[in-house]
């Protein structure tokens, strides 16, 4: 008797926890949304509110305030971007190719969603402390992640070699993904080509 | 006596001319700080006439829209950009140097305004056709520029050779431009002779 009323609470707990998580992605795609439309400023938690359409209430119950929610967009993005940087295969042919004609991950994105919250949390971090904190704190993880994996695959490298490499990789994504906001202007076979020689030689067959 | 009063018509002109420019600056200088703190989304005309301390009416009368105003603040920044481009020193270690320290003339604006101007108008253009466009035609006025200018220092590279390294060029300079946002956590110095040779090999000395 006793089992079964642990289970049922077992059961209970779960169902609770899984709806919980079922509403706050149900918060995190509104707020997507609202944030893509009318940017962090324009979008208050009423609208939130009623894009999930849910009470402001329960809005509330789920994060405490717009930042928080901004928050976990961030943690989101990180943990995609994470996966990125993971994947097995890392050739440089593809990288090169992707840099050229810009079909980096982060870019496949059709609602082209992700890039816009990027740009958003961009601009919103040379006002808001606490979103140039996340932002801070996402690029620590991103960074750290990277030469982790840079290191793995080039121990060659030094740790001054590796940072200096993780860098300008970052430079060239962050700055395609940028460059991708206006139409393309350039020889796109041209530009592969000069990636690819500049990626052969940060990155040595050993 | 009729020369005179076609004097006295060119003078009054001038000042008119003088002063309706000067309230423009007016107007684009309180634009820029309501943009930057409170994004464009979260900035109407009202807020713009309180910080310039004018009228509504009187904003209308330079500007019939925000979207106006952000088109001259575009304008400004396109021609500031295409100063830079033009520098008579162009010389590759000042360059690497630069985007290895994050010491582009971009960014060594004190209050930061241009660059959260930068990241505005990049969010704005993901939701905003008529942003969209002008930054398209920012790009556009720079891609030109700069192609003429690596046109003319390098005779010997092909049409295709040119925009590719331009387009590069834009990658590495806006990706610094948004690294910028986080931590420097790389060394410098190595990243500065990873960019020099990438710029030597980019533009070889004829």
């Amino acid at each position: 008797m006793r089992a079964i009323v642990l289970i049922q609470v077992f059961f209970l707990h779960m169902t609770t926890d899984s709806r919980q998580q079922a509403r706050r992605r149900q918060i995190l795609d509104a707020a997507r949304l609202c944030f893509r439309q009318q940017g962090f400023h324009g979008t208050g938690m009423a609208q939130i509110a009623l894009t999930s359409r849910l009470s402001v209430g329960q809005i509330y119950r789920s994060f405490p305030s717009k930042d928080a929610i901004i928050e976990a967009l961030v943690l989101d993005l990180t943990a995609q971007k994470i996966t990125v940087i993971g994947r097995e295969d890392q050739a440089l042919t593809r990288i090169a190719r992707e840099l050229a004609w810009r079909t980096l991950p982060e870019l496949m994105d059709e609602e082209d969603t992700d890039r816009a919250l990027f740009f958003e949390i961009a601009a919103e971090a040379t006002r808001n402390p606490v979103v140039a904190r996340l932002l801070e704190a996402m690029d620590h993880r991103l960074f750290t992640e990277a030469c982790r994996w840079t290191r793995h695959h080039y121990p060659q490298l030094s740790e001054e070699e590796v940072s200096a490499r993780v860098e300008l990789m970052a430079v060239l994504t962050e700055g395609t993904l940028f460059r991708h906001q206006t139409a393309p202007k350039y020889d796109a076979a041209r530009l592969n080509a000069l990636y690819l020689q500049l990626l052969q030689q940060l990155f040595p067959e050993s």
